[in-house]
């Protein structure tokens, strides 16, 4: 593996334990919220925050996935548990423009990181921008699928857009020539910007009429 | 590999892409229906039809998933997507006969598909037969799962056993001497006409009681 | 492999499909309750009994996974399934205690046998013990998700937590010094004490408030 490469993985490692942490947290909410109980806590944080890029991992054929051969991941998912139970009766009340802005920014290290990795394995580029989606969106799914509701991401807002947005233009600018690290941070603005303006304005894409 | 190796191969492709087509439509106008965005909209038309094969690619160990390796299959998935969601306020309805006509062909064409590539992994032909019908039935399951209700096929009606039946009679065939296409033919004819005349008569399994 | 690696496999082999067999009833009878037909009762009590050590399989690297590599785990598991649908309407009445203690058994032989396997295949002693207890707590999880309810397991309950303990337990013994079957039933005890004594006692994790 050559430096630069060696830099790469240090790079994604860092954006995906970062990630990791801020999405177990989202997790955990999610699971107070529904009355669960300090174990489902846990694992409702543990999943959110680590069901993505396992699910990459395997589809990459990065087998055992990063999650499973490393304990930090766990561990930090964990770690976003036991703090949100631990805090949660303390401070009721989170804004929500600070739980946009967090979910956000987990989203675009996700959907970053996860295209990364899709295209260090290889993949090519159109299906490594879905991988990155796929990394980012992972989490809330199956969060909704467990909480027994149609995962919001299906039904609006510019969320799984906005991963997929930011994952084309992080690839968009590598193959125009930019750094990779340079290239990464400006799909992650991309991402990071479309989705929390998407909140603010309630930008909305077409839908189908229904029924 | 050989010249019959090769053609399988391309037989098996061709099945797969025409599976996914179909499949990835029903998902779409599931989700139309459900009123979910353009994003949704292909998303689960994707998900739909890719994720029966991804999974039997994942439990036979063909990794990465031939879906994740070959752009062809998720852009056949985005193009049923994006044309259900350009026609659907054209055309709002679709005679119900059309319906079940189309997601019977998908079946057989994924149910067969399925076993074919299981053999030729080298997994036991009862697993095979498994694996042909998770093919089929994967993708309905999973958008169920999304629209957060029971799996259909898992309450009522002749659709997996259909799907095993096309399986079981195409490796039988297999067994019997027949060529592999012959085979694949009349096992796919199996479970379409027995998936058709199932919903046409009515037919269903013995239940139990429930409560 | 060595005579003691070999014997290890055979003792997994043989809790596993015992395990295979419980968990298969289980399901089967939830599919009943549910209005399943014949095929959703096979489904539910095969994907009920397979899915933990499948996800565990493939998430340590040993793909195709046993139970798709060995028609034995398949066959163990619709042989519960079709037991389940024959006797179901002449015995209506299992008694709930027998039904627990069943269940604490299967869980038991998962969370050991699992995170023994992932012990085998280098996995670091933490996440195999996570490895353990999802191989005891997918099933169930499932088939909550096909019934379309939040998986029971997540909200309330020592279950997950005795699998843990007990596969805790297990590794703490190994690592202790004592022979891999002491460990293994002394963690399997552990287990399936904590989960009957805690449905006998109404024992429950803290929770969060909840909304």
């Amino acid at each position: 593996m050559t430096t630069t490469a060696s830099r790469t993985v240090s790079f994604i490692f860092a954006l995906d334990l970062a990630g990791t942490f801020l999405f177990a947290i989202e997790g955990a909410m999610a699971a107070g919220q529904a009355g669960f109980d300090f174990f489902g806590v846990l694992v409702l944080g543990f999943s959110v925050a680590l069901i993505g890029g396992v699910t990459r991992d395997i589809l990459i054929g990065a087998i055992p996935p990063q999650a499973i051969k490393d304990w930090r991941y766990p561990a930090t998912a964990f770690a976003g548990g036991i703090l949100t139970f631990a805090l949660y009766s303390h401070t009721l009340v989170i804004p929500r423009p600070l739980l946009v802005g967090l979910d956000a920014a987990a989203l675009s290290l996700f959907a970053i990181a996860g295209a990364e990795k899709a295209l260090d394995f290889g993949i090519n580029p159109f299906v490594a921008a879905l991988m990155g989606t796929l990394t980012g969106v992972g989490g809330g799914t199956l969060r909704d699928v467990f909480l027994a509701r149609v995962p919001i991401i299906l039904r609006t807002d510019i969320y799984a857009t906005a991963a997929f947005t930011g994952a084309v233009v992080m690839i968009v600018g590598r193959q125009l020539g930019l750094p990779p690290r340079v290239a990464a941070v400006i799909g992650g603005l991309s991402c990071f910007t479309l989705r929390v303006v998407a909140v603010w304005q309630h930008w909305a894409l077409p839908r189908l009429p229904g029924e």
